[in-house]
């Protein structure tokens, strides 16, 4: 069967004979422990050979955000000259979304009139008229010092944590950052707690510069998990040589059950009867920043793999990636953005599940968001760039643990019920949180080879 | 020179030697004076005669939700059978947007789904795929026990406070009433002393209900002022009839000063430039629920009427009308409303001042919102129905004192700068604020003939 690392391997449309057996034991083990051809993931830039049967980018193209490779070196020394924006981890996540195109037809970090579209109509007007989603604020803030320091100069570099130049943003633009605001249109509501906010927005700076990105330096993590973070683009090359004809995706923070796993089949079914030929399913766990207590990407990775040797879900027919963007936790708005991401990189269907990017309120006892909302409003709203969306609620009606309630059990050595979850996958979710405990300093052991 | 009773003559396009004189002193006294023939005021219900030249409604056609007069009698009767639930004056007021076609295509209080749409989107989508802007929730509160009360009914009786029946309202949908996230995605904040908030929201039930609005009493004030109070259609109508090539609205809930009659004039130049043979103005103080501390609308028609004998505006190319819904402070978001009420009023310019809508910080000690976000905001939404934005910040660099700095001078009886108002226009500010001393109980003296 194919796994993972299939994605990189020259053959095209591979047949099941051709694939790796299956008593490889995962369909993940190849990914973690074989050797990747490196050469594999680097950015080609290409022209895009998009297939007529995958979905447009919005915007009719998908935008990459890189400086050619020849020209970075000019590029970075140019940069020295520039007044220099220190990117903090959640920046470098967004520089690494926006390079990628993501958030195509966006091409930096947002100007007051792409902010204030977002905040107002979670939309973007293009040039011809016609709108694309965008409903999360994609920003870069600073402060006044920064501001002071950039002066009139129109470029500025941003750099990472050691100062290495990771991107040029250009034809700068400098606008208020009216915080309260972005926060009550985004989560709508002020109340103190929410993680992105205390994370990234409460400490940041009064004020928000947008211009054009130029990536120089393409944002790596070097975890481990690199090999799995592919581009739109690559992930639309690999639909298009595996002949989908449908693309679902299925966005998580969250380890997989078989609540999940059940509707992940159950749409492909749906896919099937609906009289698609091919559909494949993006499983699609998000990378970037989650809040405290969510379960670690390393270990959820690990998580996947035990569930994925299950063989509930089919190597064949299913790529796994990971989404490279930070989580807000921001409910229906943030769904949107989950839903439009997918689209850029190929998928015509997405799966939305009960409050969707919900959390609890940060200071009532209820949920912060209404269950049913993410689903009402991703389907509004994509309903003209006709991306479908399954509504799992029946699904999740027998099956349904929330999240919160799965990591209580797993920290408290508690089995879930029967049939929750294959024993290899909830043995991981144990071990991370035992990973946890006093003796171990409260850190994350490293688990995952350099 | 006509006046605003010129309206429901039945001369088409009257020239002005045909108008009353000058000498009756104000182009308003007439029609605060003169015995105006009651029945022209009345709905008629005819179809709409739209010149080509005006602008189209939202959504293609003028929504009116009056129940034929012949058959109220027989509505009413039957909406003794239904559950009732008694309407606020805000309910009243809106009950009156939603007859008359303000918010069209909507027809009647917003269902889950068009509540939803307007929170994240600021628009409404159509069956056939387009949108058009709807900012602001148009929507019914109700508490338990009316919930409890309708049942499994499928229609509701809406009842004014002394129980006569107003309208019906069918196919219902009762919904969450999500207070804090309906006020945060509103208003950008949800700092407590929010006018419209106190006023209507915190209080006010825990449920939504939504449907299909059938008025069957027409909504009157008896305030002397239903004269002013024109249609949408009724205004196409005069439009029409004045041979209008272009509309161009003016919003207002503070007594006319100098800079705004400058930049109407202003704006009627540039149109005659642009081309336009004959640009017509809508003058039009909003005349639903405002803050207490704002100007109430039977002293600012007054102040109106005294600043046009003044002759600035040229009665000829001006409607004066009241706009009958309430105000929500609302910053950026309700100017997209007030905008595109009058689109369905048949205006394709727009007028937007400094921070319209705005108000100060109900905690903080700054303004609530950016100066420049309504403008940029409403720019961005009307951009695909071709309504122009007029940007007055030059007219206002010069003749700017805020509405709240106006009402301090005149409540303090000091007088404003050399030019700024035409002194009787300020006398009756001056005599507004009088009137609400000690001795007067606090009340506003009735001024208005029944």
């Amino acid at each position: 069967m194919a796994s993972i690392s299939t994605l990189f391997t020259k053959t095209p449309n591979p047949s099941p004979s051709l694939c790796l057996p299956r008593t490889s034991k995962s369909h993940f083990t190849p990914a973690f422990r074989l050797p990747i051809p490196l050469h594999s993931k680097k950015r080609t830039h290409q022209k895009l050979r998009v297939s007529s049967a995958l979905i447009e980018p919005d915007g009719g193209k998908l935008v990459e955000l890189f400086v050619e490779e020849s020209l970075r070196d000019v590029k970075k020394r140019e940069a020295l000259r520039m007044p220099r924006i220190k990117l903090s981890r959640i920046d470098l996540e967004w520089v690494h979304v926006l390079s990628e195109g993501w958030a195509s037809p966006l091409r930096g970090f947002m100007r007051e009139s792409e902010f204030l579209q977002t905040l107002h109509f979670n939309s973007l007007r293009l040039d011809d008229g016609s709108f694309v989603n965008m409903s999360v604020p994609i920003v870069l803030a600073i402060d006044d010092a920064d501001k002071h320091q950039i002066g009139d100069s129109t470029k500025v570099a941003l750099v990472d944590s050691k100062d290495n130049t990771i991107a040029i943003l250009s034809s700068i633009e400098i606008y208020k950052h009216h915080k309260e605001e972005r926060i009550a249109r985004t989560w709508g509501t002020t109340a103190p707690g929410l993680p992105y906010v205390d994370q990234a927005i409460a400490k940041s700076g009064n004020w928000l510069i947008g211009g054009d990105l130029e990536v120089v330096e393409p944002v790596k993590y070097n975890d481990g998990l690199d090999r799995f973070r592919l581009s739109p683009a690559e992930l639309r090359e690999e639909f298009t040589r595996r002949n989908a004809d449908a693309v679902f995706a299925f966005q998580l923070r969250n380890p997989v059950h078989n609540g999940h796993a059940l509707l992940m089949t159950d749409t492909r079914r749906r896919l099937l009867e609906m009289g698609y030929k091919n559909p494949v399913l993006l499983l699609h766990p998000l990378g970037g920043y989650t809040k405290a207590d969510d379960v670690p990407l390393s270990w959820r990775m690990k998580q996947h793999e035990k569930v994925l040797e299950d063989g509930v879900l089919d190597p064949e027919t299913t790529v796994v990636s990971i989404f490279p963007s930070p989580m807000h936790y921001a409910g229906p708005t943030e769904v949107q953005w989950h839903a439009k991401a997918r689209i850029n990189a190929g998928a015509n269907f997405y799966i939305v599940g009960r409050d969707p990017a919900g959390m609890g309120h940060p200071v009532e006892k209820r949920d912060l968001y209404d269950a049913d909302h993410g689903k009402k409003v991703a389907a509004y709203d994509q309903t003209q760039n006709k991306m479908a969306f399954f509504d799992p609620s029946r699904a999740q009606d027998f099956l349904f643990i929330s999240g919160t309630k799965m990591r209580t059990l797993a920290k408290n050595r508690e089995n879930p019920p029967d049939g929750f979850m294959c024993p290899g996958g909830w043995q991981v979710l144990v071990e991370y949180y035992d990973s946890l405990v006093p003796s171990n300093n409260g850190k994350v052991p490293e688990t995952v080879p350099a």
